[in-house]
């Protein structure tokens, strides 16, 4: 399927890890450590996740991949008689094959504009549930499921984050952020939302490695300690526990040494940019306007089908007429040259 | 909590990687491929493990770990009325917080001798479910639970297997092989049950990865194509399927090539035999006897202080009077230098 | 909270059952019969159903209420990977807390008109998913839920029921019926989809017990024999299995004796007929428009705090402005009596 | 099947409800109520239950059986890391198609005596978790379940009780009682603890309805307010919740009217003791000793056929030899007039 000719636009998760990740595991390969993430390595992680997020108490774990975070995470933040709210176009409303429900929540969607979800939906949502006189027969909107950035490419900013914070507090409803992409939120110029603003102003959430430079896994923080007892039996019963945990864990110190996470997006933003103001220059029309690392643009057929001969990009919607809106997604690993050549082709 | 003077026989997962595999990740880390096991590393695993098992038709699939792909697979092959028989010390009764019963089903624990589920044990089970009156108020049988080696480090041999097999067909029931282990069955002299045998005998099975040298993952396998529909979705829908599917794929890919897999475990083996000889000549107990990796001793309280000084092991079970169980269990990497320094502090 | 003065049109479920199944329960209280629905009883009522569906082969099961059905029925039709599509309008979507989630399966909700789908809209899902290029990844839909009549008090014709039955046979997907209320459509002279018409175009469905005429009990029906293998066993596995299976089979055996099934809803849209033409003489406006024995009307604040003080309503939903729709339910056992003084008060 | 020349003696769910509560649903059939168990009956029986019970602040609610009753109050009590510890021979553990692990949970399986667990069998199991050095990958005990009467006809010793209830409350374990058969201990000469006790020493526990008189229903108590949050809503979710709660309510209502419930169970503890003694005197031999209505007795071949030509009874277990142990269970309806004839059959 792969050829030396294609130009690969497809994913972020196309590559195998940052080259400081591989070097640590190589360095450190023979080390005898304890298993299920209780050794130095991912000690040593936690500490630096911690003070990174500015929460010192935090509780951190290492899961292996996004969907699993999920499903455990939501899983341990609900009670049995509650659901998660999310936008339509959330990771978990479409893409993880029932894998919430699997667990025995309903997924309450609500309305989104370019992936977002509003304060005000919210409240609208926790406020319907408290006016409704057979709200004991409803599913209680105990979590609420947003992403950083979002699916669609498109970024909450603090003052976003802010209002959604304060509306789940005042109604005490949990606010979870899935940072599957995380970092490149974080390297985004237009971004003002802190790592630091997350952990204040979220309950748990997760900051991404599959898709931001490690082999695979997710860091799960909870900023407040005790916010889940038991979370690692939790994990365990989810068949997310992962015997050699420090492979997580190693992968994790090296993102968070001297600050890599916060830099390793920067080369996906600025390939993105370059592509997304060749594209305009030309004259294509965006299917969503998103400042990170995914572009989604529109193709008619004709041209879909030259650029497709040359590059891999991602399918995402039909839409009326012969038009299709398509995915191009830079990451942490694209190359200036890889740029230079798909520019030259659009 | 580690230090360079101890000596570390608590399990076989505390380093990473064969350094095969190691080297085979630094040379592809920055290949583009596809995600979810669709690339060209999984296909080649794929096609070597099946060469291995003599099954060209067998369905392969990478998952990250044990207790999952046992939730996972389990699942998958039950249907709703049905539960899973398993020895009393299976893992899946045990040691997975509950995770087969989160996935919404029994674990009819069986009677075992060191770890082994006989075929006559398995038959009562079956018979006594078919003559039943009251059988519809029951969990039916669906899926009997093996592991090879046991949770005890005994092996079953063909003969065991085949019977198992023989009775389980005779019933409509599908056999399991958890093989988390199975490179250290597969390197003991002691074994006759091939590679082979077991595809030709399971109904599915799986080979692990995480215990055997690889840093995660295990591969599962059905060999006869069709056995489970949809088996793709249902691993995302249990939050075990990977992104980055290739690095699952390229390591089995490495310990399939050259059948490293089946040389992997004997290092192990070798160790655990001198360390065996030498525990019998100085007069220790064994609590159970096993051919394999894992060695069961019987310790007195000052012969384990004085040793738990020097040495990491497992507790394995307070036994009556002042003696313990305690488990040493050797690796693929474990050294000739640590079994040397071992065996003259015992 | 009840008081003589009130008048009730709250619910079609607030009195007992039909006098002649109380006087059956009388006649043969003191007779022994086996369980389970294992009973003389049973198996008339059974015989009985058949016949009525013109479907001498089927199967039914009588269990005791809709949520409980529902969640059974649609967890045995059910593959893990698949889910149910309803209206946003179903029971199931928002009024089971979540029963259907909660044995592991997500509700689709699809748009809907006046409470029902479309063939067109089952269509669009079905095909969406065979389009997708990541179907994989995403619940597939196994069945499409729909009510008769819906919750909205609206009816599918049937024309509408053959081209759902069509779209659903054409994409392998199962359609199952809710017929909680099922004896006001038959009752309704609008209706043209008769029981023997359900049972050919559904693969699954229940003839409501609790709302037309029992004390408790529906009587789920699976036209084609085998349709769910051990669904007894799946029964019981949900809490749903009643000891005493005749006092469910007796009731229906009672309702579909000489056919008062068919007869028992007429009363209620008689009645519903009479208040709905005295409401729009005095210039009310629905909210929507149904035939059958549910009626949904707009009041002002005034004219519901007024009636709210001699009339027991159900509240349906806030609307712009100073109006509410409330729900006005009209029973088997409604009076005349009753209608004419709420018609009064108008 | 049935016949009007056998005797029945199979179970205590043969007939239908006690006349004292046929009469009051014939008496208030057509009084309009609300429904989901918010009506004068439901609160009547509530009120009556928490005086019989002496726990003025009781919570109580009204299901339909027993199996759905334990399957929704031990997953409303248990956290997701917990299972529920019962005997081998308890009714979740064997005879409820797994709903009790349907709800995600595993039963932790014990040696019992007679259907007995004992409080130092409780001891050990808590305590292995406690001083298990791999708790964290195992399911925590968090209820205990017995049943009083046990499925053995056997009953708990108040001394026994308290013990129970001592070594739960130590560990932090709930306790929850199964009273499906209890109006049957309740009426027993040999029985020591009184409703008040159950109450007092229990977390949770339900009076059977279904086997001690009514049509169906079960009535859940739960000593102390606030022990389960949102326990409605987790009943609906199990579809457990009557949309006609009163019906139910309305049983209890009577069967707590001057103490019949208390009275309820004598005539079969009378007839159950005649048929024992006549056993006794005739050289039978017991499976089982046991002081209630049910009857553990052992019958060779030939005595079984020949008694099976005339009797009803329940097939329990196949013994060495050509012996099978049988069930015999009077109830509240059994007569004197049948016992009669039963003795001289024997």
């Amino acid at each position: 399927m792969e050829s030396r000719d294609m130009l690969y636009f497809a994913s972020d998760y196309m590559e195998g890890a940052h080259p400081a990740i591989l070097k640590k595991l190589v360095e450190t390969n023979l080390e005898k450590t304890g298993g299920y993430g209780q050794d130095p390595y991912s000690d040593l992680a936690r500490e630096r996740i911690r003070a990174a997020c500015g929460t010192p108490e935090a509780e951190v774990f290492f899961l292996a991949g996004g969907t699993q975070t999920n499903a455990t995470v939501i899983d341990a933040l609900l009670h049995p008689w509650e659901g998660v709210a999310a936008a339509k176009t959330g990771h978990i409303s479409n893409h993880e094959a029932g894998a919430i429900e699997a667990g025995g929540h309903k997924v309450i969607e609500l309305m989104q504009e370019n992936g977002k979800l509003s304060a005000e939906t919210v409240r609208r949502c926790a406020e319907g549930y408290r006016l409704d006189d057979n709200r004991d027969h409803t599913v209680a909107p105990g979590v609420v499921y947003i992403s950083q950035p979002t699916e669609c490419g498109t970024l909450y900013s603090l003052g976003e984050l802010e209002a959604l914070s304060a509306v789940c507090r005042e109604y005490g409803i949990r606010l979870y952020l899935d940072g599957a992409r995380l970092a490149y939120a974080l390297a985004c110029p237009e971004n003002d939302a802190a790592l630091t603003d997350i952990a204040r102003l979220c309950d748990a959430f997760y900051i991404g490695g599959t898709k931001c430079g490690t082999l695979f896994g997710e860091a799960v923080v909870f900023p407040k300690p005790g916010t889940v007892p038991h979370f690692f039996t939790i994990v365990k019963r989810h068949g997310a526990l992962l015997a050699k945990g420090r492979i997580a864990g190693l992968q994790f110190a090296v993102l968070f040494e001297d600050g890599l996470y916060f830099r390793i997006g920067e080369n996906a933003i600025r390939c993105a940019d370059r592509i997304r103001r060749a594209l305009r220059e030309k004259g294509y029309r965006f299917y969503i306007e998103s400042p990170t690392n995914q572009i989604f643009v529109v193709l008619d057929r004709e041209k879909r089908k030259a650029l497709e001969e040359r590059v891999v990009m991602s399918f995402w919607e039909n839409l009326e007429g012969d038009g299709t809106a398509m995915r191009l997604a830079t990451g942490w690993a694209t190359t200036e040259e890889d740029t230079d050549r798909l520019i030259q082709l659009l």
